[in-house]
């Protein structure tokens, strides 16, 4: 089946906004089996929007349409879907009432705030169309059957648009497919995007379905395995041997299976599991590290406490590290990494800590450490291992791999000498 | 002058990247005074490229196009522009030189990696074109004329892409213009984009040349004032009682009116200025605002320490916070936010310290503090000012607005003062 994906909204044109939707629904399309050709965005203008989606209407069979459900003037994408594909527009009962008691809580939170007539121009609907219940806000989504396929609005907001999508349209369209779409993820840590391709070059060159889809983000790269069948039993069973293969080659690199959990949700649930408490020191991250692992929820199970340390009188005073350390050798050194960790896991009491020095730049390189050089410290209950690294990019860049990479040290760690256990 | 723009890439329609480059070219174009009327998203498919690129060139006389100008098969951008255009692709010896030398110092960074042979193909160029250098890569970028405007390709990585924009794109369609267009940023916290929105709707109304364009981010709202005349001392002129306007309207809310100025960058000027140093004292937010601090090159001249006391030890031990105070008041208390902000001071030597603690969800809530309870301490060379918050969304938007808040905090701590001195 394919597809394409029309937003609405002047704000997209002026680069105000991110179209994130774009990038949650083409995602979606490709877990569903929907071949997305073309995304268009458009302005809140009836010519051209009436344009876009005629053409759309006559080369795609699901075409998503976001954005232009609101109550203004402005808002028109109902109109003119409706009005393309010779719809009438009609009160709905049912939305008018939601509608009504989503303002009742609304108003009561928000003193200031009234209700203006045009908020109940949402209450109308293309008669016939299917209506899809807005739980976080008024404007309900639509699906809009005609002779070549279907179009589907959904509301501009992500935060009303992805629920929507995922409590309505998801199964809608999953029912379409003549066949069951499963599919199953694979988290890989540690290995290059251009490795991790290498490595599955024969797997991906002869497949057929399954298919294997890698998608790369910073430091991980996550390899979607999807298969088509004619039930979800038979499209598991399809996918099992793949996803051994995978296991088989990357090994300990695998850190998920789960489509949610994030690598710090794993660093975390590995800690936990072995009764592990952590402590954090850094440099140059500045805290970047610390926030990703309080980024889970119960983080506090297993952090002690993070130190930023940016400062060599910090470093000295906090974590201990000898000034003839930091005069002979750096503040961005392998012997200060080390200190840094030994001190880190004293001075708190936890079981592990993780350091980072470094050089972010754009100024602070020299010829012998240039411009991201970072050395990182794990202390394990009184073992010290230390890394060095060699980033490239600017300072953002840089700390952001620095921290992913440090969560990745702080794992393998923890594996390798869980292993000696 | 009106333009589209046309990014091509099958992984954008599998929703495995995010579009940041059409974010960017928009920003762009509305800073040239250019109207963007469509993006399209199209895939490394011949006919379909052909038929947008079709489509755009007989509507819009700008047209950008990202992306496919690589090496391999799959990128056939140049090939289908030249083509539609009715353009000779021949081979640029300035451009085989470049590509030559760019992979010399490439060869000798990555020792395993060869060059092959279809590398070659980028120096082809359309016979007529004017190339433009790629200093961050070997693609080169191509603007070409047709009878109806211009068509412009640039490769697809933002890395190469933005720095080529930058040096020879922008300053050509600047000269296209008939008028100049000048630009002005006001930057704006602590006050809601509804709330901004509502207090210039008298000059968004009446507003012609110059215009005024609001750019909501988290916690900040930037308006970028921009005028049009036949030469920049004009335009400049024509933006002066718009600002001051503005100024006089959102006073010490404004914290910079320089496009690259970020919030901490403020506060980390504001503070070298007093001759301040900091700390801060973070639970829930886990070191991000340290984090963010640290972002600003040259950080460490203000910042004395971080501490992330996500434990209520860690509260005691690093912060001085009483056990009494976390007992009876609890960890989210506008006491242990007054003790950890003045501990933090005292332990750290700091002049100011910012102190977090907060229920960031999903669990932890009670009735009486909710998910989104946020308590701050700001001591200020040993008076404490304390505010309580309450802020929606999940754990992660809880988080950021905490951040930004805190930023803001600081900020209006240290000017008033500033003030009274």
């Amino acid at each position: 089946m394919d597809g394409e994906l029309i937003s609405v909204g002047t704000e997209i044109l002026l680069g105000n906004i991110t179209n994130t939707n774009a990038v949650f629904l083409s995602e979606m399309c490709a877990r569903l089996g929907i071949s997305l050709y073309y995304h268009t965005v458009v302005g809140d203008n009836e010519g051209r929007l009436k344009e876009t989606l005629k053409q759309a209407c006559g080369r795609s069979k699901v075409v998503i349409v976001t954005g232009g459900l609101g109550p203004t003037e402005d808002d028109l994408t109902k109109e003119t879907a409706a009005s393309v594909l010779g719809y009438k527009l009609v009160e709905d009962a049912h939305t008018k009432k939601r509608i009504e008691s989503f303002f009742k809580s609304y108003v009561k939170n928000n003193k200031n705030k009234k209700i203006t007539e045009n908020n109940w121009k949402q209450a109308l609907v293309p008669k016939g169309a299917k209506v899809l219940d807005n739980h976080n806000g008024t404007a309900p989504g639509l699906i809009m059957e005609h002779s070549g396929g279907i179009v589907i609005l959904l509301p501009g907001p992500p935060g009303e648009m992805k629920p929507m999508f995922q409590e309505s349209v998801y199964p809608y369209l999953h029912k379409m497919q003549p066949e069951i779409i499963y599919s199953q993820m694979v988290k890989i840590c540690g290995i290059g995007e251009s490795q991790v391709e290498d490595d599955i070059k024969d797997l991906i060159k002869k497949q057929k379905n399954p298919t294997i889809a890698p998608y790369a983000k910073i430091g991980e790269v996550h390899l979607r395995v999807t298969a088509r069948a004619k039930d979800e039993k038979e499209a598991r069973k399809m996918c099992k041997p793949i996803v051994r293969e995978l296991k088989a080659r990357f090994g300990k690199n695998i850190y998920a299976a789960e489509e949610e959990k994030t690598l710090e949700d794993a660093v975390v649930e590995l800690l936990a599991s072995q009764n592990l408490t952590l402590a954090a020191a850094e440099s140059c991250t500045g805290g970047m590290l610390a926030a990703r692992i309080v980024n889970v929820p119960g983080a506090s199970k297993v952090l002690k406490e993070g130190f930023v340390t940016y400062s060599d009188r910090a470093k000295r005073k906090r974590l201990l590290v000898k000034k003839a350390t930091l005069a002979k050798e750096g503040a961005v050194s392998s012997k200060t990494a080390k200190e840094m960790a030994k001190g880190g896991c004293f001075t708190s009491g936890a079981d592990v800590c993780i350091s980072i020095t470094g050089i972010a730049g754009p100024d602070g390189g020299s010829k012998e450490k240039p411009v991201g050089t970072v050395f990182m410290g794990c202390c394990y209950k009184g073992d010290v291992y230390v890394k060095e690294f060699h980033f490239t990019g600017n300072r953002e860049k840089i700390r952001e791999y620095t921290t992913v990479n440090a969560l990745i040290f702080l794992r393998d760690t923890i594996l390798q000498n869980f292993k000696k256990k």
